[in-house]
């Protein structure tokens, strides 16, 4: 029963079957490996996208910070919202990379309203050498809570930021979530929807480590191989990471793993649901949930070796405070498991 | 017949299998995996250092990069010589992660003096705050043209980093070949000559990709964490780089496969003395050769498939120039390929 | 009438005749100069500070950002209010000089309470390696809203710093005025109320750009040193900002002058709020006053030549319209000018 | 007698005067003043360049590494010699402003050869990423051992770099020196010789601090703008760097200053040929002499009061030792001063 994070789960079969396979023999280092070429093929084709510069990386927080690095001049603002991984989670990342560009925070929590983007844009003066300067818009999705921006939202908020002409960037980390949400292709959701660039993540749904940048516009492309290099991120044998994001988007692979977490998730909620005293905080769209449980339903699960995340102590006096927790399903997450959770909470 | 790079080999089988093995259940993320556990203590164990500070990356330009940011202030010059890969081959990555530290370059090629080094040390007068400061020697074992310093050499330019309070790294990208070559113990070859930090290479060894950033001294832990994630390089399935190392480790897999790599190119080396017109460049100590061929042999082998580093062009009147080339042998090299390799230059 | 900044005023004639006196025969360079030794021992006096670090730069920006450089690693994030000059008036130079830094906002406005501090440092978990850690908080004094925090409130905030063993600057490019509004020593309102570095402005108060830099912990002062040449904001002309600086020290210039300044503001404060249609917005403390006219009023003024910080636009229809200004007295605002100005606005 | 440095002088009653005639009234402020708008014409027609890009700093440091930041990515490698300022005496000034650029060293001493550039870039293989790309080319003029590159000698390099598509940037501390040595104009020295951008220096020939960077191209205009900002460089009452540049450009004061400091340098070489035991190590061209002298003539110097730059010590057994010095003339040394230096000398 394990539901701390998506990054805790092993690799899919068919990932370590692809890995093995490219472990004969001599490859072409540094991304001249012929697997390489066909990743690249195929996520051409999965974005409909023929002239798109692919490169791959082994952490999200390596394809966020580079790919920013390319659109995000150092005197330069990133918008994004204040619970963004970017502004959360990567340790000043994206300011190393970009050499000092600001992240100026949108909305209140996970998910910004065009309302919101534009008062952020809007507060920094256009062209004045005192301020930061306006630059890129960074989207999650799904969002660090959740959610999944509908279509519609997404192409308001690129609408938006290209009458400001700023780039629009996704961090894809769980784009393949989104999809299943979403039910759309992968170009409905990206440059059909304004976003310039992404991530799109393998790690979490099914790889090792491993996470495929994407821009649209291939004059990025030089930029971005200097910038892997120079950040240490480019691979000598790189076919381990090409290999890996074939396994992934070999037979739709990717589509299928991530179906199944988000299906998992919403067997998970519509179990806690019927919890006495739980409380679902987020309406999980995608493979995350975040719920509150009384103390004693906790400290049940806890006992039971349930693991997840915690947000307050099992310490305390009164066994029916709700405390608050974060839920994640992984592609390997079983019904059994599931059920055996719900189980336990609801006793 | 393919001798271009230590990089472009497959991983070993127990590698491999080490990977396979960790790819079962939950493991908590961002190295926090009981599989890292088993490496750091065997990599203690081996380097006799109870109390060091070990750290896996995916790459080599990442372990000197980010251990070099620790050691050198970005006011300070990192000393090494005009062949050190951290020079040549890194597109800045040690001046992007150090935020600007220059490389002086000490002595005219692979290996320095102490008489070089002094020199170099000595040119930037000290306390003069308009010149670089003195900071880091970074040496490399075995070097990027496949020499090997003695345990006498190293003592000899350590002492003198001592005198002048100077840290010492060393580029272990191939620190296996170093000890095969030396006989000598980890312990000896590091911090009983005098090293403060290095990278243990894997990637060029046998692995998919994965080193060891090792510091004796502890105290550089914490920011050393902080630069990891700061650069995108702590990995959250962090499982598949210990799997990776602890494959490497047991059974002293390392020191084996460095053995085989060696005796190749010994094997090789051997064989070229016996080439019409084939003149060595270097004394290989370990697994790599610098030698000359005349162009009409390097054309035989290129007919027959043969695939290495070659510093010059195949094209020309002259069929009995010599052109310089490169060829490195990994641990998957055969007795086999090799003395094909020698029966078509001989013909 | 010219009330847009303290930035476009003249120099006092004292100021000038020091660097007059200085310019004779041949000094030291790179602030060897016997002028800067005679500052130094006059700051530390002023501040009860004997073994404090004094440095001189040409900018309230190059004071910010080198001293926050020097107090806040990359990875840390500086505490300070969204309305802060280092947030929104200096095009990033914080975090270009830091390598990095975030700028955490705390509270909404120009002065920041403990519990909003607490809050803002409590944001970011200690010792997770995934977030910003915990770095210097940094107040300003007089605020850039033209408010003075007492000494009460300052010690309340350095208090809280301190308890989580956060290092506390303050931005003094209105220090004096807020000396003069205080009727404080400057070592009651630093060190003795827990602040560890400060600039200490001069340029906005009757100099022509010269702005000290104190660390009451002289062990920062090597560090400062390299920062600041590496940032090219070492004079090799030293003489002429220490003779500044000079002339700004001797017989407490800068105490009259801020003295005069805030006069002047509390002048036009006592004028604007005799004219019809007037409102306030801050309560004037020392040299800056934020006030609303209606348009009509400002379009008078307007014509008469007044020019100060017009927040809107004078085109409109409703003469009635509040507009929001900003008036700020330096040094050489003389009475007449300011009984003009609300003479012109009475009418 | 006062041989150490340019950097020691005082500034020209003229500069000083123009000063003191823009410290009266309101000005705009961050560069808007109508004195910078005449300097910006005055170095447009002395430059016969209308449409250049042209802007004032403090200092030389920051006048080089802010156009070399403009002109080199982080990844490029920015070619230089061994001696120039930027590689010598910057603390890494131009490493911190590019991001992590880094200098090739080009030839061995103050001044670079068409081969030896040549030599020096081919040394960067061309599109591979994981080398230094290639970058701009810096120049300096008066070079940093007082030599002057000749007119032909600059196009040669310029030509040679045009053809690798590099621009060409000229460290003009001693600008004014070199033009009094070649007697030519501006132009032919700089945009018609090649150079794409340049500093023109002030504080070493007759002001306090100032130095003008000059852009042909005024595509480079608002980069510099926001990379002087966020350096902390931009300064708020800009006026007095204006005023200092207007001085020195009115009635052609810095060709005059500058042809007195050249004399006096002629002078004082001529002198030194007499003194026995005198060498001189360079021809000076400018203001800027390297000779050796006895050491008994030294401490005869010393003992009078002469200051100036002793490459070595007084100590010593042996009176006739020969020991280096360098000296340099500014705009203020007078005859007397000279003949009074050599007739100790020649005791």
């Amino acid at each position: 029963m394990f539901f701390a994070s998506d990054n805790c789960g092993p690799a899919h079969p068919a990932v370590m079957q692809a890995v093995s396979d490219a472990n004969t023999g001599y490859h072409p280092s540094y991304g001249d490996d012929a697997v390489m070429a066909e990743v690249r093929s195929l996520i051409r084709n999965q974005f409909e996208a023929p002239e798109a510069a692919v490169y791959l990386v082994a952490t999200g927080t390596a394809a966020n910070a580079l790919a920013l690095s390319v659109l995000a001049q150092p005197w330069q603002t990133i918008f994004c919202t204040p619970l963004s991984h970017i502004q959360r989670d990567e340790c000043h990342a994206p300011e190393f990379f970009t050499g000092g560009a600001k992240l100026s925070l949108v909305g209140e929590a996970d998910k910004m309203t065009p309302d919101q983007l534009a008062a952020g844009i809007e507060d920094w003066v256009y062209g004045d050498v005192h301020v930061s300067q306006r630059g890129p818009v960074a989207l999650t999705q799904v969002t660090e809570m959740g959610h999944v921006y509908s279509l519609n939202e997404l192409n308001a908020l690129t609408s938006l930021a290209k009458t400001y002409r700023l780039p629009v960037y996704l961090d894809g980390a769980r784009f393949s979530n989104a999809i299943a949400a979403l039910g759309c292709t992968p170009a409905e959701m990206t440059w059909r929807a304004g976003i310039d660039a992404l991530s799109f993540g393998g790690t979490k749904n099914g790889c090792m480590g491993v996470e495929a940048v994407i821009f649209f516009d291939p004059k990025h492309a030089w930029e971005f191989e200097l910038r892997r290099k120079r950040a240490a991120h480019l691979f000598s044998k790189h076919r381990y990471l090409s290999a890996q994001m074939l396994g992934y988007l070999k037979d739709n692979l990717w589509r299928e793993t991530a179906a199944h977490a988000n299906a998992a998730a919403a067997r998970l909620t519509a179990g806690l649901r019927e919890v006495p005293g739980a409380t679902l905080l987020n309406d999980p769209q995608a493979n995350m949930i975040f719920a509150t449980l009384p103390r004693a339903v906790h400290q049940r699960l806890h006992d039971a070796g349930a693991v997840y995340g915690l947000h307050g102590t099992l310490k305390g006096d009164d066994p029916q405070e709700a405390i608050s927790m974060r839920l994640v399903c992984d592609w390997s997450i079983t019904d059994e498991l599931i059920d055996r959770f719900i189980d336990i909470a609801k006793v």
